[in-house]
């Protein structure tokens, strides 16, 4: 199967990726959701996240790894064989994208840093997703995720808010990154239309969160010297959550004087109206802990659906409150098709997420399956250029590997 | 001023951005930064995060409305008046993209719609923010970003780790939409170059922030029937988070056994080597919970400083903890130039942060400052056509605005 005619707005764009866990497959899933043809790379043990997270039918295919890997292709190469490494640079030689999430210094060794590729691909764009970026001290220092949220003041907003620091509990460095990976690829795919050049991207995960967080919280801080502290203080107020109704919890949010008078009316505080705290978008914005605590007074007496539907009839912008599992059943999600079945060939019945954009250009049309490590080792090692006799040579030699799929 | 040279891989690209607060300067701030020449459409009242955040030196130029909004210009039309109205339709007959976080129907209202556009400029790509996709029943409500993550599961996230719902303290689903926003606008600008033509992207905020909790933690119950309860379990532990030392935190993270094994050397438990909870990454995975509550247990007796060093020295991947304060002395960050200094002409000196990203092909060389309301009011008309006297007519009606700079 070629997937050059998958469809979508990166149809026929080529991708080599070296990546394992969540920044980079999260990276390459986008390139693969809007229609390139991504081959993953793995390492005869395969990716990581296969096994390290929680909940599969089968080993070495877990829910996790399915999310992040649809529509990819994977070849297992051992890259410490000389076999195996050749045939990753024949790959790349071919490609229009190369993603890596390795240490720098220890793809340099390997012969795949920047300037080595594009002596043989001109046109070649190398993504390389860093903990921390070239010329800073952290630089080729490992890392995961929590310890970015740890430095990037990710778990400082936490702490603002709740007295004690804390990760965002999803791996949200490596999510983010990852997303802005694909970002930068895309523009630099744009720019190739124009110049026929590659070129290379350093995508630094520290640098990136702290931009994410000080774009939030920079605040007063912004000015030197300061005109006050950091922070957003509506963001950081202790009651800025879902709050308690009588059977649940709601979300409301009344900010133009409109929807905060329409709120006040409707949790029988009209008086609030006229106090000098909350009568104007800027004195709620001053006093907002205040006007948050009002919040969260005044909604303990009527159920969560009561509340939706007389905010919903007022045109203040409210919602329920999903948990992880009622994600499932939101009504709004259901009417989109949200959650879509897909049979998977080894592993059944699983659920798959639509895409969440849509393009009038069109999609990609053939949707693939999470694959098994090696799964497409053969055909594509056939599609860069490999006999049938070569290929049986390298598998014999175990420097390539494979597992066919049903 | 014209920015076509402004150099970035997406230099030349004209965009005009009919967005507020968050979702959308994010989005074009991003386009921006990689070298776009955007044309921020303001109201006669201005963006209303000029006012709505804390912190700024003159009323609207807020510390928050500042760091979204570098690197563009800014007119001011009164879309109610016709003449106001004709300026952006003639703005977007010339551009190459339009974003806006409009509600579709008040869009459509305004002739905005995309099929009206394309009819006009068949090459203009048209990037709508929508809280809620099309097709739902949420379409059209109003939304912001902490209904989007009280309805998206990223408040339960957080329930889930401790108890009780509670918004990540950043506008996240606001952040990482605008983000994917900018993402699909360089991947319809690829497209383009192969087709020529335009097309229009839905980017729909709930759908977007489903789809990064569901990747996260839909694990077992990615499969139907499910093959466990929903969530990772390692991220949604009570003690995933950073770690009291003698006089603060410290972030440690020993995922290898090598890693893990050092860890329970110098914490001094080497008999952990060998217990079956932590014997190998699976087991450790299986026995998340216990684990981080033998790192919470173990790492009260040294300083964060000493701890640091010693895992330096052990190859075990740790941090210290940064408060949103400390970015601002982080020895890593200062060594990149993080944060830079801005000399604003209106708003006197000023943090700027890096561009986290780089880019071997040149970056944007043109730094702009973040506009006052209307600051190239006068230019912009006149580079899209307008002579000076229809101009100062437009001024004196009302129709258009401006507030010269410095």
């Amino acid at each position: 199967m070629s997937e050059s005619t998958a469809g979508g707005p990166l149809a026929g764009v080529k991708v080599v990726d070296l990546t394992t866990v969540v920044v980079g497959p999260i990276c390459t899933r986008t390139l693969a959701d809007y229609g390139a043809d991504v081959i993953k790379v793995e390492a005869p043990g395969g990716d990581l996240l296969r096994t390290m997270a929680e909940g599969s039918r089968h080993p070495g295919m877990s829910g996790k790894f399915i999310n992040f890997n649809r529509n990819k292709r994977s070849i297992v190469l051992d890259l410490k064989k000389p076999e195996g490494h050749a045939a990753l640079l024949r790959l790349i030689r071919q490609a229009d994208v190369f993603v890596s999430n390795v240490r720098p210094e220890a793809l340099a060794r390997a012969g795949l840093d920047h300037a080595s590729l594009a002596a043989e691909n001109p046109r070649l764009i190398h993504c390389s997703i860093l903990a921390f970026g070239r010329g800073g001290r952290y630089f080729n220092r490992p890392a995961y995720d929590p310890v970015i949220q740890s430095l990037s003041g990710v778990a400082g907003t936490l702490a603002r808010a709740t007295g004690e620091p804390r990760f965002v509990p999803m791996v949200m460095s490596d999510h983010v990154s990852g997303l802005i990976a694909a970002q930068c690829i895309g523009f630099a795919l744009y720019r190739r239309e124009k110049t026929g050049q590659g070129e290379a991207i350093d995508v630094p995960m520290l640098e990136n969160m702290a931009s994410f967080v000080a774009s939030e919280h920079l605040g007063a801080m912004t000015f030197d010297p300061p005109v006050g502290p950091s922070g957003d203080g509506r963001l950081l107020s202790p009651d800025y959550r879902p709050l308690p109704t009588k059977d649940g919890y709601i979300t409301v949010r009344p900010n133009t004087n409109a929807q905060a008078f329409a709120f006040f009316d409707a949790i029988g505080r009209p008086e609030l109206k006229t106090d000098p705290r909350f009568d104007s978008a800027a004195s709620r914005t001053r006093n907002a802990r205040a006007y948050f605590q009002v919040q969260r007074e005044g909604l303990g007496h009527k159920t969560t659906d009561e509340w939706v539907d007389l905010f919903d009839k007022l045109d203040v912008p409210a919602a329920r409150y999903n948990s992880i599992d009622d994600l499932l059943t939101d009504p709004h999600l259901k009417d989109v098709g949200f959650f879509g079945e897909e049979d998977h060939p080894t592993e059944g019945k699983i659920r798959r997420t639509r895409l969440a954009n849509t393009f009038s250009g069109g999609q990609r049309r053939q949707e693939g399956h999470a694959p098994l490590a090696g799964q497409h080792t053969r055909e594509i090692l056939a599609e860069i250029g490999y006999s049938e006799a070569e290929i049986d040579k390298m598998l014999t030699a175990g420097s390539v590997m494979e597992k066919p799929g049903r």
